[in-house]
């Protein structure tokens, strides 16, 4: 294969506008060789991925796409992905990223909220996309994505379809000549799953999107042990790409020219294979998917020690931090949202504070420290700065080139974001002398008793810790007396009982020794068989608030607050 | 000391310009107490440097400095100057850096040049300013800098001065209102010592500066092993700080919330002792200086392994690399040059060319891969793009998002640098396959014989490789056959000899193994006593083409070429 011009130069003099084409010089000149993995079984060079991204834009091109025109991308996670990361951006056009685990009737809204002009749809959602294409309003060109060699013809479903993937890219030339433009272009969209309302759509701009990935590239690489990556790891994501861009590490591992690894569908054996045979040493993701990691049958056989291991999108709880930890895992959290693109901190482990276990378990399950151009602060309702003594807390607010500057098409919603010049996150936090953010609570989730605040992450935190309890969440009851007391809903272990006495004396020991206060402790615990999550696998607490306070708890007889 | 607010706040709602102050978000949220260290007898925390930043603005503003006004230092390295770097910038004003080595006269030309208003000066270089000062036509304002208690009384030459700067500082409050402003605003200035013509103001903006500093962060820090800089490296530098910002790593220490440690004035003893007394792990400096290190007396009592030093500003000879190499220091090239900020490329050893000696010493002896956002291409005189295959060799033309617009008020020399949409460096290099640039000649110290290009650097390298040469610089003289010729001028080692027909003999080797053609040897060798440096110390080369121009060597009787 002839090597494509590396990056098509229409340079107008001086300007360099930081668009997501200019991350491909530095793994291009430096390590064009180095592997893009898919399933183990399609293996590409950087070249050949650069080669594709052209060949990509003239496909789309082709099809009538240019500069401005929204393309949507449903698929699994797979080189492919990666392609439309960059290939759809550098034409000018916004990816749009489909979250494909939204109800049918919720991917069609926010098509048509997008305004998407063509939908790549990989052959597993053509039954969903089949259910919804007439109500679909924008979209003009429907693109088949297939794993096998697969045609047209041999999917019924695709009928009306304009062409597959693979089938396009070979009959279009790799040297697209991508343009320089506005840096503020938008590049990316995708939907917050809310736990209320409708979607809102976010969207992020080349400059952004660049300065994310240089800025969290620069967090990861410059620790001087724990949580440290560099140019030899090897990529996996444990976070879907259609979720805020896989937390923007496709971008940094492209831009660190990593060999990197796409696992397609998440199957805990098969990503337990690819971590095996690949050998996987970076990756991140939700509690639910590192638990899965590691309490799959086959993972005992798998060595992942050495693995890095980035937790977030909800808390690191400690006892699944020590599992990783005792399996040689060098497990951290990091923090961010959908709207902030979205890393701003990483609690990675300072020099100082290793050598105790204890200590490093509790750093590690932190929310972390901030990374470069991040200006975090945590206020009071007046916007006044709290103290950083790892104890008081307040509304976390930031400010980074990386924030996305609102919903789209819903003013309203957008100017409450950013009130006070300040994204308002609305997490409770406190920030320690080490400079460790804790999120404490989510404004809407911190549960009022009597005039204090209990923290239900705090409490969930501490419930976890009981040998018997495999998952818990804790949410506000109405309460006549108290305004609102905390219910755990608590999943056991299999095999394991407890009963609600057991768990609250649990809880006052953790009052005996002055970690939480007495009125802290439930009256009520409730045992269920399965904790209800969002798509994108947190704790619906929403829907678990709306399902569970139809049976309030009795106010407790004493007349103090308890 | 009360601890002032971070960085003052004046978010005009969503918009983040990239500014200098954002580079001081990260190091005093995740490491205020850190040490800067000037000579080992000030110490400053991180907390202490931003008060004191906060000082320098208001002290400035009190003396009617405004946003857009130019200020000038000329002081030796210390923890002044880094404040400088980034109070007066962060108050919207310009930091032009003074080369204290140019001649008062020229000295006192770019200070009218730059219309600087107000000039801060060391204690001694109060003789220079005494010289020049009725030539100063912009300059309103003089602050003297003492490193010890110095008052103005105590200081006749600085009669008229209407400051001292520890008692500015100590006047002033530390809350300057830092303000937002266009990211495109002129941060510093200063003039590069061309080996011809007048000296040539650059000037870089405050977004260049962050994206230099984020880019070179990244390339540093995400280096496997060898070449790699992280959070807990203790920095100094060996390039003075009015040179190119200290190649910006000053910037790049900062913002990764490093120990730094200003030597003042350089001297080999006492850089030699902060080395060992504050475990320094970082640095970079031009070959004379490294050389200077590892020669000084007290060298061999102090342990440099483990340290990482970048030798840049001239290639970095093999042999003095590997006398690095036996001292345990991990030695590597960088690149760059005033206009471009001025990192372009760096030669971190890849993992997969460790383990041979040679190889390894090869590639630190490169010129280097380029970091990130750089777009480097090797182009013919019709900007063709030239093969990487170490061999073919063109010039070096760069694009990145922190090259300069231009010289200050000289819009025709400006336009030749950016002929092409690239900006020309003058260099001639080839690109190997593992992506390592290497320069091999300045396009005009390229020696043209018979129409065939000899390489002075190459000379060079292996003429220094002969155990007697101390210093070798090569030039091409005028001849009448051939056009041009090589000539050495050779520096013996004290207590060493050589005689011309010895080098042209160690030559001749490298002849027979296919490493230079034999139009390369020299029909003539020349030894000196010294070869003149230009004031920041590369080989002037035009003074000694100049010089030894007028003594050609008399062209070979044989009628082919030598």
């Amino acid at each position: 294969m002839t090597r494509p011009t590396p990056i098509h130069r229409t340079p107008s003099a001086y300007a360099y506008p930081l668009l997501i084409k200019q991350l491909l010089h530095a793994p291009l000149a430096v390590n064009p060789e180095q592997e893009i993995v898919y399933r183990g079984q399609v293996r590409h060079s950087y070249w050949t991925m650069r080669h594709r991204i052209g060949q990509l834009a003239s496909g789309l091109q082709s099809l009538g796409i240019a500069q401005g025109d929204t393309v949507a991308v449903m698929d699994w996670d797979s080189h492919r992905y990666l392609e439309s990361y960059f290939g759809i951006p550098m034409m000018g056009a916004v990816l749009m990223t489909v979250n494909v685990r939204l109800s049918p009737e919720q991917i069609a809204y926010t098509l048509n909220h997008a305004g998407v002009r063509l939908l790549m749809v990989h052959a597993d959602f053509l039954p969903v996309v089949a259910a919804i294409r007439d109500q679909l309003e924008s979209v003009e060109c429907l693109v088949l994505i297939g794993d096998d060699t697969l045609s047209l013809e041999s999917a019924p479903l695709a009928e009306g379809f304009v062409a597959e993937y693979e089938t396009l890219l070979a009959a279009s030339p790799p040297d697209y000549p991508f343009p320089d433009f506005d840096e503020n272009a938008r590049a990316t969209t995708f939907y917050t799953t809310g736990t209320t309302g409708l979607p809102k759509g976010v969207y992020f701009s080349h400059r952004q999107i660049v300065l994310h990935t240089l800025a969290t590239m620069a967090a990861l690489t410059s620790a001087p042990t724990q949580g440290r990556v560099h140019r030899d790891d090897v990529y996996m994501p444990l976070t879907p790409m259609f979720h805020v861009h896989a937390w923007g590490m496709p971008f940094v591992a492209t831009a660190l020219g990593m060999k990197q690894v796409y696992p397609g569908r998440y199957a805990a054996d098969q990503l337990l294979q690819l971590v095996q045979s690949e050998r996987i040493t970076f990756s991140h993701g939700v509690p639910t998917l590192l638990n899965m990691i590691l309490s799959h049958p086959d993972s005992a056989a798998v060595d992942l020690s050495g693995m890095k291991i980035i937790v977030g999108g909800s808390a690191l709880p400690r006892g699944l931090a020590q599992a990783a930890i005792d399996r040689g895992i060098d497990v951290f959290t990091g923090y961010g949202m959908s709207e902030t693109c979205p890393i701003l901190t990483l609690a990675q482990v300072k020099t100082s504070l290793l050598g105790n276990a204890t200590t490093e378990l509790d750093v590690r399950t932190k929310t972390g420290l901030p990374v470069p151009l991040v200006d975090l602060r945590i206020v009071d309702d007046e916007m006044r700065d709290i103290a950083h003594d790892g104890k008081a807390s307040g509304e976390i607010v930031v400010r980074a080139p990386w924030l996305t500057q609102g919903y789209f098409g819903n003013a309203a919603e957008s100017e409450h974001l950013w009130a006070g010049g300040y994204l308002h996150t609305n997490d409770i936090g406190s920030i320690d002398s080490d400079g460790y953010l804790q999120v404490t609570d989510r404004i809407k989730d911190v549960i009022k008793s009597g005039g204090e605040w209990v923290s239900s992450l705090e409490l969930e935190d501490l419930i976890s810790r009981h040998a018997a309890v495999s998952e818990v969440a804790v949410i506000g009851i109405k309460d006549a007396r108290w305004g609102e007391r905390p219910l755990p809903l608590i999943v056991l272990r299999p095999g394991q009982s407890a009963g609600a006495e057991e768990i609250q004396e649990h809880l006052r020991d953790f009052v005996r020794r002055g970690a939480i206060s007495k009125y802290a402790v439930p009256e009520r615990v409730l045992f269920v068989e399965a904790i209800e999550k969002t798509s994108v696998g947190k704790i619906n607490k929403r829907l678990l608030r709306d399902k569970y306070q139809a049976a309030p708890p009795p106010s407790p007889n004493s007349g103090t607050h308890p």
